[in-house]
């Protein structure tokens, strides 16, 4: 196989990417930015190379113990569940949360054969019963994956003692009654406040 | 900037990828795939060293000339010219085309400032001017630019005495008349046979 075609298959290992935009990523690089081909090679190996779980929050760190789990100022009684590193983002871009993370790295999805041992339940279970946090924040995704996610997860941390709440369920701000999913309407009568 | 960020913003330089899908591919290459990160590492790296332009068609090889042009089976009196390596692998699958290829690896592109110099003109026309070659096919693609290419190369390629031909424009074969813009179907009847 030439070195051209191997790339090709290569990139087909992104999530994704099919044999045409493989292709086409493929003849992009090679003709128009080899330089961005090093550095994409390059932040690859590094990523590989120095990228671990932090052992509290289980989030991507390259350290034992990540920034966010090490900052004195954040509440130790609070802890926000997500399931990706991106999740955890959109939590800390609202500026409104102070306290700790744990991130799972995945959801509970039994079709896919990821159960409670593939993404950090029993870690999530030992970091919530560390006698300071209080209360478990459960912002898994509001699909059917991520609701499953979360009722598994606040069974098993209710019967150790511990306060467990959910993102609210709403319209999101800023949309019109007339566009919005039914599911979230119902939803948001029952909740209302 | 730490690996996972350095990672996501190296993932953007490929074609076709935002900020969005550059998160989704490294988290998953870290989470689910550390093989293939390392897989498409190495395909980067030994592309960016082995893939060169073929001599005499210009397409990717890791050769000073090409396998194509190198096989004396084929008819040196024929040259078809491409735009890239995607479209030359089109054509050599109908398997009714033994003649040898142009690859121009790219097309003109005024407001891209993409001209004559930046894709394989003067190559080409030294090419085909090696006294072999008796017609050159243009299949440039039948998009605005590809079409602008394939006149200026006819017009270079006619003042220099070649005979210059270009793919037939007329319906897809399996298409019903109802459902093909109504260009396709001016071009057809005016190149009715």
């Amino acid at each position: 196989m030439s070195s051209f075609d191997a790339l090709v298959l290569a990139l087909r290992r992104l999530p994704g990417v099919g044999p045409k935009s493989a292709t086409r990523m493929a003849f992009h690089l090679l003709q128009h930015d080899r330089e961005g081909a090093e550095l994409i090679a390059r932040a690859l190996g590094a990523a590989v190379r120095d990228v671990r779980h932090c052992a509290r929050c289980n989030t991507f760190t390259e350290a034992e113990i990540c920034l966010t789990c090490l900052d004195p100022e954040r509440d130790a009684a609070q802890l926000c569940v997500v399931e990706t590193p991106a999740d955890q983002a959109a939590v800390e871009r609202t500026g409104s949360y102070k306290g700790l993370y744990f991130v799972l790295m995945g959801r509970l999805s039994p079709l896919d054969g990821i159960g409670p041992s593939d993404i950090g339940l029993e870690r999530l279970f030992d970091r919530a019963g560390d006698g300071e946090v209080r209360e478990v924040i459960v912002a898994t995704n509001f699909t059917a994956e991520g609701e499953a996610t979360a009722h598994v997860l606040a069974e098993g941390l209710k019967s150790r003692g511990l306060k467990v709440t959910r993102l609210a369920r709403g319209v999101p701000v800023g949309s019109e009654l007339e566009h919005v999913d039914l599911g979230t309407i119902a939803h948001a009568l029952v909740d209302r406040r």
